[in-house]
């Protein structure tokens, strides 16, 4: 970033008053009706009535709505384990993002926990409190020990979207890249540079959506994770190859896809020329991407790409995802984010990218067209038609799967 | 409450939307610039400036300016424990009186802990989230250990309003009740019926504006709380007295006052009839005072007298208090909220007392005056003179007492 957008950065979170989400009366509080209605002595009714039926917080209290985004700060964007308090800006952001895109009241809370187990207690004790918990920004491997305890302990959806956020906009990305390149997830040779919680759970849900776990080739800092290496955790060992390649140059060869959630120009473009033909690379090292998109277009005409930012095509955008999940799985108070409602959640996305782009969502971008082709395979953030589209799959996808509590609303589909 | 308020208080709740707040953005979030400023890639300026300098959470977030109502459920209002959940409802209400009256954003957090310990390693985990802590309906003794613990833990101020805004509102309806009755607070007896939370902090503060500990009963469901007793709290055996008075019959012979946190018609009319001339009766058990105002009034004509009820004069009210005492802390960026500003809490609504009271707030009310008396000891909730007044007195005491890490604001006093 230049310096001038550090400062206008810096600028917005300041004013008109410091930070990015404010508490608001959603009753009126004017007169003494009013006040005793919303307090003392009315207020003891909503009480009781919980006291009887715990349901009873979803219908006279903003549980329902309500989204903690919450982390340990150990993770921050690519900037590493600050903290929980230098975080913060990010988890409002966050926050800022759930009320901006779907209508969730949205709050930030920073953890600061001497331990995994400390942390997920912490979570545990306050998850009353919410309609739904996004984890956020909390490093590997102890992201997957918390996640799995913390949906273990709440009866409410818990979501690491570091993980599954990232893992269901590149599924949904590479599905429709791969059927312009004319190939299939079930035969695609998939190389993973990075192992974290990201690669991690886009990997899970590429095999969840058909890819074969043997075509997958996962590299961390050590090279590539077969099955002769030690000391692996579970969730690498999860993707251990029986293989004798080693290196990245070694996987490269022929993949015919390239995930890459590691770090600034680390696929060459000798690399690239390697691969098959109509290749799919999706570089979402931030801000930096594993190669400049101008290189990788340089280097071979057929290339499919993707990356994390927004002054190119086809940006790997989490915001596409997540509040219309959360949105769906409130709507219907689903208990959790089930591996359906993600594969939903895909599939929606993938669909939305086949329809005719609205004019409105055109004029943001400046475009006169936008086609389903190698410069077209994720939706835009601002496409207004995401809310209906994505939180409807999600709804239904956990009504058929058993976890929701509530039918359709009849405000669905949302618009 | 009658059935018809009852289902008034449900239908507020539940419309138009469940609960009584809501998060919104309070900057703008409309355009690809304003989300690459309040998300990534702009976000990483704030946190990269907090992380060399933890203050900058002030200037960059919205911590500043949150309060967090934190609670376990174990004392609901007059309900009892209830467990978290129910007591949402009561959080979200506190949450809008801080909103309604200082302008304090705030949020509920209901904890579900298992112990003591437990609940305070939770709330000093997340504390850094926020900028002061409300501790709200925790049961004694509990209470006072988990106050003491987060005090001691935590660099925000931790209050529990149930102990200290309701004997900063006593307090300050008592010393002007002494003075209407030609006494002081240093000679008067004070009998003190219940040994709660509300109790032991009504004592001590009055204790620490000059009442004598010697000239005080304490009474509990067991009677006089004298030294002879066995396995008194610390709490209790603060206020143990040398004496054979043994019950409340006994006590209330010739004292000067009564302070009522127990419930409801324990002070007969033959008791109050035994104290001293001109005797001053705060009795606050809600809804159901210690003694009737009507009972009061018909047994003796020179009673002063306060409830917790807004139906009568003189409600002993915190809301008097609680969202002005934090407005003047965070606006200096008090460390804790200690004993010289509760005293300047209680000298502010006192003398706020003696002002003339303006029209607005005789409106509100119905009345064609309001003078200092015995049917006006205590300022009312919608007095807006309340934010200037006792917001500018506690941040001065803060500065004065060297909690204070900001000078006095530009805009104080506020109005």
């Amino acid at each position: 970033m230049s310096d001038d957008m550090k400062q206008a950065a810096l600028d917005y979170h300041e004013f008109p008053r410091p930070g990015k989400i404010s508490v608001e009366l959603s009753t009126p509080a004017e007169s003494q009706l009013d006040l005793s209605l919303a307090y003392s002595p009315g207020v003891a009714e909503p009480v009781r009535e919980i006291a009887k039926d715990p349901d009873n917080a979803y219908r006279y209290t903003a549980k329902g709505n309500l989204v903690a985004v919450i982390t340990n700060g150990s993770a921050i964007l690519g900037l590493g384990d600050l903290g929980p308090l230098a975080s913060k800006p990010v988890m409002e952001g966050k926050s800022l993002l759930f009320k901006r895109f779907a209508g969730i009241d949205s709050i930030d809370i920073e953890v600061d926990a001497e331990s995994p187990q400390a942390f997920i207690d912490t979570v545990a004790r306050i998850a009353e409190t919410f309609g739904g918990i996004n984890l956020e920004d909390i490093k590997a491997p102890e992201c997957f020990e918390i996640e799995r305890a913390l949906i273990e302990r709440c009866n409410i959806p818990v979501f690491h979207d570091d993980q599954h956020g990232t893992a269901i906009v590149t599924a949904a990305g590479m599905i429709t890249a791969l059927e312009i390149a004319g190939k299939t997830l079930e035969e695609a040779q998939i190389v993973c540079l990075g192992a974290g919680a990201a690669a991690n759970a886009c990997m899970k849900l590429l095999v969840s959506m058909g890819a074969k776990i043997e075509n997958i080739f996962m590299i961390d800092r050590t090279g590539v994770i077969h099955s002769g290496r030690e000391n692996l955790t579970p969730e690498k060992a999860a993707f251990a190859s029986e293989t004798d390649k080693r290196t990245l140059d070694d996987a490269i060869d022929g993949a015919d896809v390239f995930v890459g959630l590691s770090g600034p120009n680390l696929l060459s473009a000798e690399q690239l020329a390697k691969m098959a033909a109509n290749p799919v690379v999706f570089a979402c090292a931030n801000p930096d991407p594993e190669i400049r998109p101008e290189l990788a277009h340089a280097t071979r005409d057929d290339v499919i790409m993707a990356t994390g930012r927004s002054d190119y095509p086809n940006q790997v955008n989490n915001v596409i995802g997540f509040p219309f999940i959360f949105r769906g799985a409130l709507d219907v108070r689903a208990s959790a984010i089930n591996e359906e409602m993600k594969a939903a959640a895909v599939r929606a996305l993938v669909d939305l990218t086949k329809q005719p782009v609205p004019q409105d969502v055109l004029d943001a971008y400046g475009l006169d067209s936008l086609e389903l082709g190698p410069e077209y395979i994720i939706p835009k953030a601002t496409d207004s038609r995401l809310l209906g589209a994505v939180s409807t799959a999600v709804a239904q996808a956990a009504i058929d799967s058993g976890v929701a509590r509530l039918p359709l609303p009849d405000n669905y589909p949302l618009s």
